[in-house]
């Protein structure tokens, strides 16, 4: 099933206890992108780039079988990015620098070839662009929509309008208490989801996930890593495996739901394993099944 | 089996942003003794209180059938007292007061007829009384320990000669990095087992716990409570529940470490529903199974 990807095209520049990895491909769709590529072989981008965003990296996502024809590359202008500094316990960081550049005006077009796709995956950007793509999409079969405290905390009223459409909605801990205003997970999903998404995922981080459905609620843990080098991207990684996954699906259960995140937390813990995108671009479909059933060990309690 | 449980006996008076609950039934052994009574009908005490440790409390241990023949009452002392104050997330708490009284010069005794336990459970004490504990018991076929930063960081070099006699040993995950001095918590599990305790369980609050064996890792979720009134005694009442649940086990394998886990999970869950022991003495079998199997369904990926 095709996947309709949104977001952000970004150049980072990260600093780690382990390092630095100035220059790295990021951005919030690339990552979704790359991440679903080894589940669908049907991945659509829209998303703006600048003159310094070159035949290399366009090559490096078609090497993914990725179609980036919805890539508008505005040749005087330069490519977001993203400075930013984790602390030694990785789970905190600080943006040194961020540059909108080209993204300042983007203005998602999508591209009549997508229009119908099945699955769209909304990025971290403006909500008030979220919506704009929505209304390009014929009927979307499940949108899927992440969000950060900045939309949350600037733009509510615009992000709720957003979530009335979104079936999936990706968030984590802080900004499920900031939005609903609760500090308490279990009432935030029931609020969080009477705002739209019938489907919420609220991650933890190095604790896991949790999933909030019609059915209940799922905890998936998280892969407990020895060396996490850089964690900038994991979510997107998640979504991009959650997403992943359900295209493949012929029916779209509260089982698949769960496997659903379990693919999207074996991707995410490749993820951090290097700097940027540089582990999920060299994957391969047997490594991750083997992540996956190490997943489902972790929590296996049958005999 | 029996279950020899040495630890505190204490009075709290708690504070929590719902109220407040002073003159609390509450210590270490108090909760795991408790929590374990509803698996094992041969739970024995070793302790100490004084004079205000009235016949009403000693009718309620008897109760849930908890022999109390090891527990020494100092008439012209008092019992051991605590007092602290919950933060707004419950995950973080001030020590108000600390009266030592007569648990200061506990010097635990076990009587000639609980020499012979099969399960020792070691509450959080100095560690050179756990040592003392256990070289008055004939043949242990568990020793399960827990402790606390004032220990690791006060005594540490007693902790490691305690550690090298005990087989589980049940931590929190700040302590792990503490004791390991490594901030990641899979090589702080692999320096830990290295100092004795070959089963090892870090506790991680409100996002469940990790059991490392060498069989591997099992990632415990917590249960997504509502309501959380008092997280007083949680760990402790951890500890009673897998004990408890091991206690009645032919054999130990890697499946029942596991369930005894959850079980253990299912226990603590119960008691920060309500203040100090309130909710852990009134519990019944039923409604441990049924909170048990929610636990196995919170992370069930298969159909």
């Amino acid at each position: 099933m095709s996947i309709l990807v949104v977001g952000s095209l970004a150049f980072d520049d990260i600093e780690t206890p382990f390092g630095s990895s100035p220059d790295t491909l990021g951005g919030s769709s690339t990552y979704i992108a790359l991440s679903a590529s080894y589940f669908s072989d049907d991945i659509n981008m829209v998303g703006v780039v600048g003159s310094d965003f070159t035949d290399e990296h366009f090559t490096l996502l078609h090497s993914r079988n990725i179609d980036t024809q919805g890539i508008r590359k505005v040749e005087d202008g330069k490519t977001f990015r993203w400075a930013g500094r984790y602390h030694y316990d990785m789970n905190t960081r600080d943006t040194l620098d961020t540059r909108l550049n080209v993204f300042a005006d983007f203005d998602p077009h999508v591209p009549e070839q997508y229009r119908k796709s099945k699955f769209v995956c909304l990025g971290n950007i403006d909500p008030e662009l979220q919506v704009k793509v929505l209304d390009q999409i014929t009927a979307p079969e499940m949108v899927i929509c992440d969000t950060m405290n900045f939309w949350i905390e600037g733009k509510p009223e615009e992000l709720k309008k957003t979530l009335e459409r979104v079936d999936v909605f990706i968030i984590n801990d802080s900004e499920a208490r900031i939005l609903s205003g609760d500090p308490n997970l279990v009432r935030s999903a029931r609020i969080i989801r009477e705002m739209g998404p019938k489907i919420l995922i609220i991650k933890k981080g190095e604790h896991g996930a949790l999933l909030f459905t019609d059915s209940g609620i799922f905890a998936a843990p998280a892969y407990p890593l020895e060396s996490i080098y850089d964690p900038t991207g994991a979510g997107d990684t998640f979504a991009g495996g959650f997403i992943g996954h359900l295209s493949r699906c012929e029916n779209i259960t509260d089982l698949e739901l769960r496997k659903a995140v379990l693919y999207g937390s074996a991707m995410a813990s490749f993820c951090v394993e290097m700097f940027g995108t540089e582990r999920v671009v060299g994957l391969d479909l047997l490594e991750i099944e083997d992540r996956y059933q190490s997943f489902l060990d972790l929590s296996r309690i049958e005999a």
